[in-house]
């Protein structure tokens, strides 16, 4: 075993960090979830060992920054995109940080002199909002994180589910359109290649290519952003608006599945997607209300607060890390 | 609480019913699984009195045939199609018993004399396969049943998963095509509403009434039945192959959303859809190891054993019942 932790439990702090492809993000956490130093850095993908020094860095400047003894650290907790092995404390593959089976915890634990755990960012998120946000109170919750990419984390009885090889959840790989696009993932109509940030800009370019009027055709070629497709859909435009909407019927859809295959207490959504447009959220609760009047079975589910947007916003990925390390 | 359970641990034999909206099946099943003295009677539906009657019957006729002491009995577990609380013992919904509310266990008992507890049928055959079947020492599986309806049960760590409804695992309400049929539940594109028998026999029509070849055009109108399909198609028949694949397809995609939403050891099918015909299971794992080697997010979940077939066939229901005694 490489990784034996043994937090300081009546530490005051932890350390939350959100590792992203981009950016990393770490941050001072106490016991009632208040963040306070938030230090942030780029992420250096030049290579694994790079890549932990930047982790390591950031979370020695929150430190400093700080001024507080690392005796007063419970713990670093620590959300990585892609699979994660928590109980060997391994990144087991990346595509964001190009990483293949990195020792984080060992590596980390020796750079640092503090106990680390770390876990897939998407169930950090989960694990944020069961502890501080959209979750608080409830012990089965769906996190759905509708971004670049899409994935759900799924907590039953108050502790994250990873399934058989961590992959539960992983639905942006289901098929929700079997004539639908071709997926990164090589599958078709994944859900993922429908309702992802990228997914909804490639649509609307493909409608204004298909000849629909818009005030978006200019940038074609140039590479329209997300946020210009829901501005000009809030304006009105054809193509940004049928794309939205189309796209809000497809995620509508796929919360029913999720809804029906957990029976959970509440689904929390987060991601720029949703996060990012309040137009978006009430296209998507106008087709979920629909499939709810047309069938029974989901209506029998449908509560009136079952669908939440995360009430942690950009914090979320460091207050969630830093729930980790009290789990 | 109306409902509390002594069961006679000591005893050396448990009673299994299979309660349908049609049969009444019950046997004496003992700790190794073995079936013995079935069963069976039409079951009354006339009222919930005249059901229950029938089931309490047929319990007896078990007993007295085996000449065996009601106090050797462990206790009588049902399977029972619908909405069930085990936990209250009440029958909560059933559309082919036509009941609401039933207190079942409360009166099986004052009629029995004998500890009786109740699920839900497709979560008793998940019992059974993990106990007796196809799921045999693991811990982790989905039980998907395809029949007149279309259901999934979850066992996670040995244990039956409902939700906060009991509806965990309701995926046959969940919809895999936008564009897809009518359900009867009053959604479109359902799950169920595709590959459910009654759903092939009529894509098998109305591909017919379009005018596709076919040896069953001459039943149209009378009633084919899945059965006539599945010859229909083992003969080439053009009609009843194009349904059989279709249909077989959408299950793929079904039975790789449930890889990807639980991650499970395994999925077992049972249901007459599959069971009734090896070619539809040839076609079936077509489909799947298509999906797989298209997506590598599928591929990585997909071991040899992954998908099974029932290995309980017909006795099922009495097995996963009589497993109910044991959980």
């Amino acid at each position: 075993m490489p990784h034996e932790i043994t937090f300081n439990r009546s530490a005051p702090y932890s350390i939350g960090v959100d590792v992203g492809g981009t950016k990393i993000a770490a941050a001072l956490v106490d016991a009632q979830g208040r963040i306070s130093g938030v230090k942030t850095r780029r992420t250096d993908v030049s290579s694994p060992e790079k890549t932990l020094d930047s982790i390591a860095s950031t979370v020695f400047e929150v430190i400093n920054d700080a001024n507080i003894d690392p005796k007063d650290i419970k713990g670093v907790g620590l959300g990585i995109p892609g699979i994660v092995d928590p109980e060997r404390g391994i990144g087991v593959a990346s595509v964001n940080l190009q990483w293949r089976d990195v020792p984080v915890v060992q590596e980390l634990q020796s750079r640092l002199g503090i106990p680390c755990v770390i876990e897939n960012d998407v169930k950090v998120a989960a694990l944020g909002e069961l502890k501080y946000g959209a979750g608080r109170g409830l012990k089965n919750i769906v996190y759905l994180n509708i971004g670049t990419g899409v994935a759900a984390a799924i907590i039953l009885e108050g502790k994250i589910y990873r399934g058989q090889n961590g992959m539960a959840g992983e639905i942006g790989h289901a098929v929700v359109d079997v004539r639908g696009p071709q997926c990164k993932c090589g599958g078709r109509g994944c859900l993922e290649a429908i309702v992802s940030g990228p997914a909804i800009v490639q649509r609307v370019e493909e409608k204004i290519k298909a000849g629909k009027e818009s005030s978006l055709r200019s940038l074609l070629g140039g590479g329209i952003t997300l946020q210009e497709v829901y501005e000009a859909a809030a304006q009105g435009d054809l193509a940004a608006t049928e794309a939205t909407h189309e796209v809000a019927h497809y995620l509508a859809v796929a919360i029913q599945f999720i809804a029906l295959a957990y029976d959970p207490q509440r689904v929390i959504l987060g991601g720029g997607v949703v996060y990012a447009s309040p137009l978006f959220m009430e296209y998507l609760l106008r087709s979920v209300h629909q499939l709810a009047s047309e069938s029974w079975v989901f209506r029998d589910l449908l509560t009136p607060d079952f669908i939440q947007l995360t009430s942690l916003g950009a914090n979320i990925g460091i207050l969630g890390a830093a729930a980790l390390v009290d789990f």
